[in-house]
């Protein structure tokens, strides 16, 4: 399929399920692919945060693109992150899951390395003109410790270097600047990444999000998705306080036992898991399981959403 | 060779010199190692920050190690950095470098994904229990944004998990606690990463210093090693003095220009060509080049030492 | 009059007009209720960081709250922040805004020394066990360098030991869980501090709105204000545009030779005296004034949303 | 007494005793400079972060300094802190203490507000031009989130602005950079405020300490400083490894109920309280208390180091 211009809609960020001996767990992939497919997403992006990419081998990641891309079969697109620290090393992975045959690639700021604005623009400057398929910037500060300027995106939106934005900043005022700004620039794609504030970012304008829970709940984003673009504002201000109420369960795992990545991602594979989707819930190392008892609390989100 | 158990002495972290077309220069790279080993180093740190080694592809970071322990040839030890996100992925470097030839490894606290103590211990044991020489832990909080906490570099001394610290948190107080309680446990070696205060961390016990500004005068870092050794601290002062003011070199580039980084990477390069040692200054993408008015700064610094 | 219970709409926190040797410039600070009272909010909230509370010393934060309720008479409520580090000392401004007629305290978390929940807590407690009239809570966490955990504010909420919570912390998704969750309690007021996205915070369920360029442009936010109360979605968001494009008056400031709390509020205080309102726009030291450029700038953004 | 110019030895931040109410416990104070005096330390530091300067209201704070200096008589001299946000609050308590008889003061950069470099150099002018007495920059980004850079305050020791520089920012590297840089600006004292590398400071050419703990070991301190001085740098070292496990008081509340603050001060007057200098260990609101097992391992650390 051609990539869509601009990509709209719900575009998941996957999760990537393993084996209780920390291998791909390509079944379980595939059903959960199903999952979302079924669920009616508009597009699916690999090798996120919330895909655990910065847990998985170079060996990982390209098995978990080869394997979606071939059970897609061009029926909806797919993204794949190239995630790494700076630009010769993100460009082996733009490399690889084009390859593989990702449509459109996700790439954040250089990372570890102190950086700079120039660096920054260079860096996408590269990639872009190295890249077969179009680039998405990934603006995820908690991750990569900076910030991408709103001039800085329409700058290089307005160049043609970047075909979209995945906002996981918590920055509404900020992505809204973007939102107004690409107008004046046709196939820019501004996602949002938060879960809690989908109604609100595409009342302002966005084109779509990339929730992690929609894994967990494809069709009620999908729900909340139509019911914005239908402009029916109340029925999906109740949808998205149901999908926030839900995505409480990533605080299941007790904060002086894990970190906050542990706790979240465990939470979204116990609940693909109970809900049947997913073989086994263990997150990559070296994330700290849920307990037993955490796992029950994320089944009473579940049950408590209508999912169980 | 045997690793020495504990490392000590000066061990540079050591620049990885590239060609104009940004592959690895490995003639220069063999010039300034016989550089570093005429100057009287104790050790080599590959693929360290001050190595790029957040720029260097895996290719890359293989020749490296390839032609560094290939020249070398037990003359002393090499070390080198197994820089990536999480436990899977530094794992898989832990083999390539290790398969390389290196004789100890030098791994980080997990980045880019938010994480937790007890997911840093975690992280360290897999990783030790995996690989076939010694793991050196590398505390560089303005990297990963996680600072080591010295109980837990301790603990994991004391279990035998780890062989050394690297420290470049700029946090004497806390190195000051590793050094008193590693005293407990032989065999554990503990190295300032701060170019400013090598006299001062080895007055209070240091094994030894890791300082990137020793590629370009090592020569200087051992005099101040072996003073300091002599009990010769008034000549170790001044001597680290003469180097604290070589090290200004580093904001050499423009910061409105360029990040922190690129300069101070860029000068150590700049002054290696200057000195000629290395072939070609330019630094990895995408970092900014110094212009050539900040060059002739570097060259000032070098002058002033008494280097050029 | 009686504090509203809860306080919804338009509340600006009022600037604080200086004379050219910075004391309080007191018929301008009139002139400026007055322009806020005829733009229609519903509020005025005095001592905030928009009005240099920072700045302004306990003599002149009186001499503002005196005047200023002194001239309004009742008309409308008058809230006061009780800005300092800690308990003992904003119990003190506690008492002097109290005493000269503020219906309502605004308080931060603690600052400078460092904090923990388990003290925010007894910061809230004993501050509203003293005080005459409702608490405020403020978050504000570019100022403080902490954010009030939804759930610690809706636990105090429950108690009755805050009455509301203005929100300048920027994240929308945690503001959401504080909307949500005081439905439970009547009389708390949940109010947005962020100018850009007060259609959004509408939507959501807030009370009202906090917004610094409500002084220079009260009309505008009490439009948007009614439109969201009127459902009129579509028109919020053109005159919620209108205001974001308006907003871009506070990078009018150089930021190589001033602050961004330089900027804003040099730019809000130009716009004031631009349109007429104020006598002088200057700012409390340290702060750097604009350039004769950087205020023509001011005009501009003000002309282009019909101001001038 | 004329100010000594410039400052040398050590100056301990004097912590602040309070009644079971909360109110200056003045005779419990004197007690406690008395064992200051008679310790050997060269001056006292009233109102620094130790001296819980920032939970103490203006008239304790005026309190405190009255009784020190009247206590006192000139027998040493006399510091006190001015903190608070900005310029014109700065300046109210500046003229409060020096009314009050302090012979110095010592100020931070801004807080709160957003501040930049030029505004901190414009800070301490106004201040400098405004005080009666020398002024001292207080470097503690801990506290105020912004690092003094060394080339600011090197600037403003030249133009006559600084008279010396407190810094608790615990880099060792930025602050030797200001001590070799103040060598030539006669009567400019570089004193360090971390506890545990004194004597690496004294040693690389600081004038002085403001060690906290040095309330607890005023005689410990001394004894560090006056080795250091004649050169038995061994017998520093084992004095100052004495003093660091003790040191290791400040972490002697539990981490999941109070702040580090709570703990640190709490610990320290905990140990005054032990040791029968002052008559009431409790700290100001809204801090923890530490409880009866805390305070026992106070005293254990206490033990360990001779002084119980």
């Amino acid at each position: 399929m051609t990539f869509p211009v601009p990509l709209t809609g719900v575009v998941p960020p996957v999760c990537t399920p393993l084996t209780p001996r920390r291998e791909v767990d390509v079944p379980s992939l595939l059903r959960l692919v199903d999952h979302l497919v079924d669920g009616g997403v508009h597009g699916l992006f690999l090798l996120g945060s919330t895909s655990e990419a910065a847990f998985l081998t170079d060996h990982q990641r390209r098995q978990v693109v080869e394997a979606v891309v071939g059970h897609v079969g061009g029926r909806l697109p797919v993204l794949a992150g190239a995630i790494d620290m700076t630009t010769p090393r993100v460009l082996d992975h733009v490399r690889a899951v084009t390859a593989a045959g990702a449509q459109a690639v996700v790439v954040t700021a250089p990372f570890y390395a102190r950086t700079h604005r120039s660096e920054i623009v260079h860096h996408y400057r590269r990639i872009a003109a190295a890249s077969a398929v179009p680039v998405i910037a990934y603006d995820i500060p908690a991750a990569v410790h900076t910030k991408l300027p709103a001039d800085l995106v329409l700058g290089l939106a307005g160049d043609g270097v970047l075909a979209g934005l995945k906002d996981s900043s918590g920055d509404l005022g900020a992505f809204r600047e973007v939102v107004t700004g690409a107008r004046a620039h046709t196939g820019f794609s501004v996602l949002t990444g938060s879960e809690l504030v989908v109604d609100a970012a595409l009342a302002l304008g966005a084109d779509g999000a990339v929730p992690g829970l929609a894994n967990v709940d494809p069709h009620g984003y999908v729900r909340l998705y139509r019911m914005c673009r239908a402009g029916d504002r109340d029925g999906a201000r109740a949808e998205q306080e149901r999908l926030c109420a839900l995505f409480g369960m990533v605080a299941a795992g007790d904060p002086a036992r894990m970190g906050g990545s542990s706790s979240a991602l465990g939470a979204f594979k116990a609940a693909l898991h109970l809900r049947g989707v997913i073989d086994c819930a263990v997150t990559a190392e070296p994330q700290v399981p849920l307990s037993g008892e955490e796992v029950e609390k994320v089944g009473k989100f579940l049950a408590a959403a209508g999912l169980l």
